[in-house]
């Protein structure tokens, strides 16, 4: 336990859950105080059972929130712009898993999230806290909105490639993992109802375009089209990516633009083996850890580009990310507390 | 149980086992041989345990084959070409369910299954045993081809939409349950390898391409581009489409044009909900049934035609299509034996 | 479709959709009226996505509900004795799924439901609906209660045992699916939460233990025992029963024993496979189906004999049984509209 | 990476590559030799491909096998004991997880396993590597036998109940993932076969009562039953352990009783919330961990105690109970890099 000071604020729900489980064993830090408007009093370990015998922690009410040098922010979309204030004045950095502060464009959260945003003045303050794409802001900034998990998996494959080469079209298939949804339930989560679905919740409009279309497609030139599907899992986003380019291109430039942009990357993996079961990147394989796997072939028949990549949706996707953004803000090692294994079988 | 003698060569695989099913239950027929070249002399109901009960039939060998009125082959790819004689002066209308005869084009075998056709004269006398393409075909026929699975799911719902509108570029993007890859099992396959996968397994060149080339895309002016991927599931196929047209479109054009095709179809559903867990085509929702259903949503943003399809890769995906051709060529009601109601939950 | 008018009280639920797939399928009868309290005015198959195309029904209000033949009630337990007069008044033969009258002892209710019932004269008019024990009472019987699932898969493996040997107690651990906990969501059955577990929910006092203490254990002697698991299944319930006995005995007395209660049964099937993966009862395969597999085996060790029972849940454990009884009062043959084949694999 | 040179025989099974994803990321050892008959000379992460980016080892063949300070062995039961020499003669400390040492009386091995054993004299001389129980053995040991998965989650929950109390009948209930099974793939485990099962795959006489039997009934007198049962999981075992005592008790006996043998232990956790959905060990909870979790309850009507307890099969039931040994034997810290948390959700 390090002596750096850390708060959760929204700790019950499943980014918390995962943020708790990162930063419990992250040998810089020590969690000092965990919100919830709920579990108030109660022992953290009852609402997330893997904590026991792990943590003593209670849940406190926002109102007895104490000064910290981190402070993430686990809560619900919108819900967090109203109270900015009050959360930055308790901390040096503030890091925040939702979407209120990830678009620069005012105007995005009219299209996307339905609303006026109230903050608009902020939405340059926050880095977005993709440290493949913007290490060097992280590491001075002391407001970091985190991305979105399936905005992960779809702007870290799709990044490289946008860069170098000329694409008039891409097409984003995602197949998303139950937790993704968060841990409220109801009706379309109940486990009769969503147990082996593949589910199109969102053939279109799904709000991490808006994301995707700042990080990748500043000038609008690309159609960017992203389906989610609800499958079969718990954790993991599996996005097969097809990428139509302008001009004739061959796979071993593809695999040279990925090692020139990612080689260095710790949590970047090019997946392409030539047999067995694990040729391309797969949730299975990375479960509970901070990894994006990415892999592609080329088609030789119409000349797609078929990029895929695989993330924990909550690591990676969410709490993984969220403590790499604080490693390197603080100038930790990059790597410190989110460098699990991950299992084979899980 | 009725007086039409019918036949199963190769009844101890999948395929098998779902014709067994249905034409054990279905009134016009009499199931009198099936073959199997392992549990020759074994009761079937030994490898279908669902059977028990139902049949007391046992595997015998293909030497023992008796003539029949119909004869179902559920036999691996490639192995009847060179037994094709023998089988058709058995019976008065064989039913093949592998890809031997599905394509008309013997350089398709070259390309796709990578060998030389070694009967093309016959290829055109099959029917490719579709009932929504070629029902008036397939009234006359003796020698039908029961479709792929996924290319199942592709083509009917893309047939109408190719018909009347101007497509330049096509992304079918499957989620396939591990039926579908057959009783054979192997290191893929091994539960602990297999449970929780999404799994690309062949991004690019699947064979099924060859089909839904064959009987959509004639002129080949369509950029047609297929990746199924293996997910958490035993049986269904979900396939989403990403269409992209040359001209402006509207959603009702596209409801009508379904309705066009298939309001009198007897197995195609069209699925348009505004809410709810099931608001588009699902496999959770046609388990167990001979059901095609068809969805769709217009990308305003794009201008992309997201349509989606589910079916039960046993049942629509192979054997309950192949029985509802035996239906049509027999002149039976098309839905006799065939009509199973699916279930809410499975 | 049939000239018997059958009606459904609480029909969004579970059991009401499974009693609405047979239903609507059986030959005999005709579905008038279908209530739900909440989706008054709305098709079924908005609910029900499997019934789409099957019945263009709508849900009404129970005061909108007409006389009937056969009224099946699939309300929640302890909803049913205040109106039972309500409902009695409105058909001939009722049939209640819930738990209200399947125990004659009121005791019962104060001890493991919890609170007095209020016509405690009814409780002796209804028959246990378990047709491999009360046929003949059911024959002419117009007031049936259904028996509880789990029961189900205990009282008919158990009955003919306990009748011929000198059983001192009994173990009974059940393995059960999502299903069996009803179609409210909530935060145990949330997807995340409720995917992969073995969750011990109920280790001792579970309800279902009146049930077979009344039908099983009418002295007292025996020590009975129950705890139910839920895990990663939507349908169906396996129940392993560790039987220990005064006496010494051999398996072919079992085995004949069996035979001699349950050989003519149209439901019951003896699973005893010297090799393969179905070598006995497993939920797999009665998924969809009315069947209650019944296999053993005797520890040569201990003396214990191991009883393994499977079936639907939602079938022959609650909606299958009910039309069953159905086919029973109304002097149908027993096995209409719910003698569906199982699936291989599924 | 620590000095200690530790090597597995074995490393392409499942404990193999548990083993590697433990020790990889152990601060104390380097694994400096890993074999496989069939990988030889292709990279681990082939095999394994949680690990690409982790290890750049090869398979090796046992012939070039070197010289370690710890050597684990992860190989079928029954290959062992004709090359024990050998084994021995490399390493200072070997720690074996087949079945072949764990048994100390010879004719056990003629009754579970159907063979004499080959070097009886050696049974003694290792020690069985349950820490709860022999912690002060494994101190001073070289030789390792490391107990089987559902043998761990019955003997640690049994131990102090039966040392305390008069315990007359128990019978264990367990529930097993898939990866229990092994990596080689069959009939059984093929994906559709074994998806969904709740498979009694050996309700009587499963090898590990051997092992029961011996850490827990020296004498005799209890009646040990045991009934593994296939589940939907890939990791996890949970058992419902119940127990039928003598005398009168009380649950909070129960509970002082475990509390005084296992407050200290770092790997059990006591089990026992009044709400929620994890009241008692679930499986779910420990995934990746190498924790025993335990709970009970009394059944108040019968006097039966019911036992639960939660593993992960591949961790406490194999390598991570392998390494917790290892630790104990060289003097490290016993829970260094075994003391990973668990997940929620998963």
């Amino acid at each position: 336990m390090g002596n750096i000071k850390v708060g959760i604020i929204g700790g019950s729900g499943y980014t918390g859950s995962e943020l708790l489980r990162l930063l419990l064993q992250h040998p810089e830090v020590e969690v000092t105080v965990v919100t919830s408007r709920k579990q108030v009093g109660k022992f953290i370990h009852k609402t997330h059972p893997n904590l026991r015998g792990v943590t003593n922690l209670k849940f406190v009410s926002t109102e007895n929130l104490s000064e910290t040098d981190v402070l993430f922010l686990g809560l619900p979309h919108g819900t967090i712009t109203s109270r900015i204030e009050e959360y930055t004045s308790m901390t040096n950095l503030l890091i925040d898993l939702s979407s209120d502060f990830r678009l620069r464009n005012p105007q995005d959260y009219v299209q996307y999230y339905r609303h006026n945003h109230e903050r608009p003045d902020l939405l340059n303050k926050f880095v977005y806290g993709m440290p493949e794409l913007y290490r060097e802001k992280i590491k001075n900034s002391n407001l970091i909105a985190v991305p979105g998990c399936t905005a992960t998996g779809a702007i870290i494959p799709l990044k490289p490639i946008l860069d170098i080469f000329n694409v008039n079209q891409v097409v984003i298939d995602s197949k998303v993992g139950s937790s993704a949804a968060g841990a409220k339930s109801g009706a379309g989560t109940h486990h009769p109802e969503r147990q082996g679905v593949v589910r199109s919740f969102k053939p279109t409009g799904h709000r991490h375009i808006a994301e995707m279309q700042q990080e990748l497609n500043l000038n609008g030139a690309i159609s960017m089209n992203f389906s989610p599907h609800a499958v079969e899992l718990v954790r993991g986003i599996q996005s097969t990516i097809h990428v139509f380019m302008e001009d004739e291109y061959d796979e071993k430039t593809v695999w040279q633009t990925y090692l020139q942009a990612y080689k260095h990357e710790p949590f970047i993996r090019l997946v392409r083996e030539q047999s067995g079961g694990y040729r391309f990147p797969d949730p299975k394989v990375v479960i509970g850890t901070n990894l994006c796997d990415i892999g592609f072939e080329k088609d030789s028949a119409t000349g797609r580009l078929v990029i895929m990549s695989a993330i924990d949706n909550l690591v990676k996707g969410a709490a993984g990310q969220a403590v790499q953004c604080m490693n390197i803000a603080l100038g930790f090692e990059e790597t410190t507390g989110i460098n699990q294994v991950g299992f084979h079988p899980i």
